[in-house]
């Protein structure tokens, strides 16, 4: 396991840490004050989201490699089925190719798939999971054209009806499996998974597949399961054993820190959680 | 799988449905009142709360018994491990055999277990999950003695840091390989299971274990996790999918109705409930 106690080029920012308070529009940070405050501290890479880049995606790309720091991935695709996803099979292919664009015009090696819900008039996951798989697959050829990887990242059973109804790394990489594409893999966000005992088992199995591992804390008493995650070492996640189990797949990549918490850091000058951030990730990850 | 379209005996109600207003103390229905309300309505059983029972056990069991409505379990043992569980080894055990007593006391076969979450000062389930499997094993000469069997309930991820490290079947069903004792299976609830894509292999590695089986829903668009379970019908859960799982590996008991719902179900009046559940069940389950 790599040793960070010194050493924390290996640590990447998700600006939704800092609550979305990059923007373009004069709210908060700017994408370049995001960009050069990582670089101050440190910080080898960060992950946008679509929002915050607007038509600006290439200059501030140029303008994070010219800092040194890497843009490891963007945030997201639409939703690909369920409730809240785009009407119908073309605005969601649409959005789909848009934002494979976006990751290829930042300079972004990896994009993120948040699949969706429940597709409404549908029971259960199945049917869903078969429509994510059809439309990952028709977008592959995009990805690969643009030089995108994707990566189908599960989320939290609680979000099974609105938003994921992938919820496991199992089931990620069963469709991998069946699409079976250099270009798709899978992410891993400690607060979707750490609580799942089939996990070691089933990072073994993603081996090279995992693009990406994101890094946050399960508060034993989460008030709020959108936007109360906790920053490392203040929940009840093995930060350290999940970790070793996803290096011992093979992971030597960018450890992507990703906090939404409304009522807690967001609330805070952004330049202390970067700071916080850097400590917690040297003695609790 | 067993019709249900003319035929509901095969309801049990969960008094947790009516709000909790079953108790001895006046405020809303009395147990035998309630216990009155499911006769008339064909109900097959029922399942009462410790609270609700007090120091009427045997009585309000018998009571059940003379109006034709089996008793079909007891809700529950303390948490085990966590830090919602009793204070300390003994207390928790102390507990634990008292929920047993009160099971035997008012003719329950089955105790459901929920065994809490991460025990303080670890990180991760795997130490608590230990912990759990060692406090269940040394009740089970107790349970046996009663004539109560135990059965473990996985609770939702989503309650994995407080209330129940563990999640899944699969790791209820490891929990019984490691014990090995015919006192001890598993319940199986729609609300904390239907996401998983692994459980019908895990019902069918259950068989003669599936001890109880509950029926809710879950609402597409959750507002708490606690207290919004949604009516059968009313949510995305594949319900004649999941029973016919639950009846394929051999369960052939009652179908035990439970749902927390504060801000809707619970502000009814409890007859339009029972009549609800009574209509959702011989249509939708």
């Amino acid at each position: 396991m790599r040793d960070f106690t010194k050493d924390h080029s290996a640590l990447a920012l998700n600006t939704a840490t800092l609550g979305h308070n990059v923007d373009g529009a004069g709210a908060g940070w700017s994408p370049e004050r995001t960009i050069d405050a990582c670089a101050e501290r440190g910080y080898g890479g960060i992950v946008f989201w679509r929002r915050e880049l607007g038509a600006r995606a290439a200059a501030i790309g140029a303008h994070a490699r010219a800092a040194g720091v890497a843009v490891a991935g963007l945030c997201r695709t639409p939703f690909l089925v369920g409730p809240l996803a785009p009407v119908g099979t073309q605005a969601v292919m649409d959005d789909f190719r848009a934002s494979i664009d976006m990751a290829a015009e930042v300079g972004a090696p990896v994009l993120t798939i948040v699949v969706g819900g429940v597709e409404p008039g549908t029971k259960g996951v199945a049917r869903s999971l078969g429509l994510v798989t059809d439309r990952i697959a028709a977008a592959l050829d995009h990805a690969a054209a643009q030089g995108v990887r994707l990566a189908i990242e599960p989320l939290h059973p609680v979000y099974a009806g609105d938003r994921s109804c992938l919820t496991t790394l199992r089931d990620a990489l069963d469709i991998c499996d069946r699409i079976g594409s250099p270009h798709l893999g899978v992410a891993v966000d400690v607060y979707h998974v750490w609580w799942d005992t089939d996990l070691p088992a089933q990072l073994a199995r993603a081996g090279e597949r995992i693009l990406g591992y994101h890094l946050c804390d399960w508060l034993a008493g989460t008030r709020d399961v959108l936007l109360d995650r906790g920053m490392m070492g203040d929940g009840v996640a093995d930060l350290k054993g999940l970790r070793a189990a996803v290096e011992g797949a093979g992971y030597d990549g960018l450890c992507e820190v990703e906090i939404f918490s409304a009522d807690n850091w967001w609330k805070r000058d952004p330049g202390e959680v970067l700071d916080t951030i850097v400590t917690r990730f040297r003695t609790v990850c």
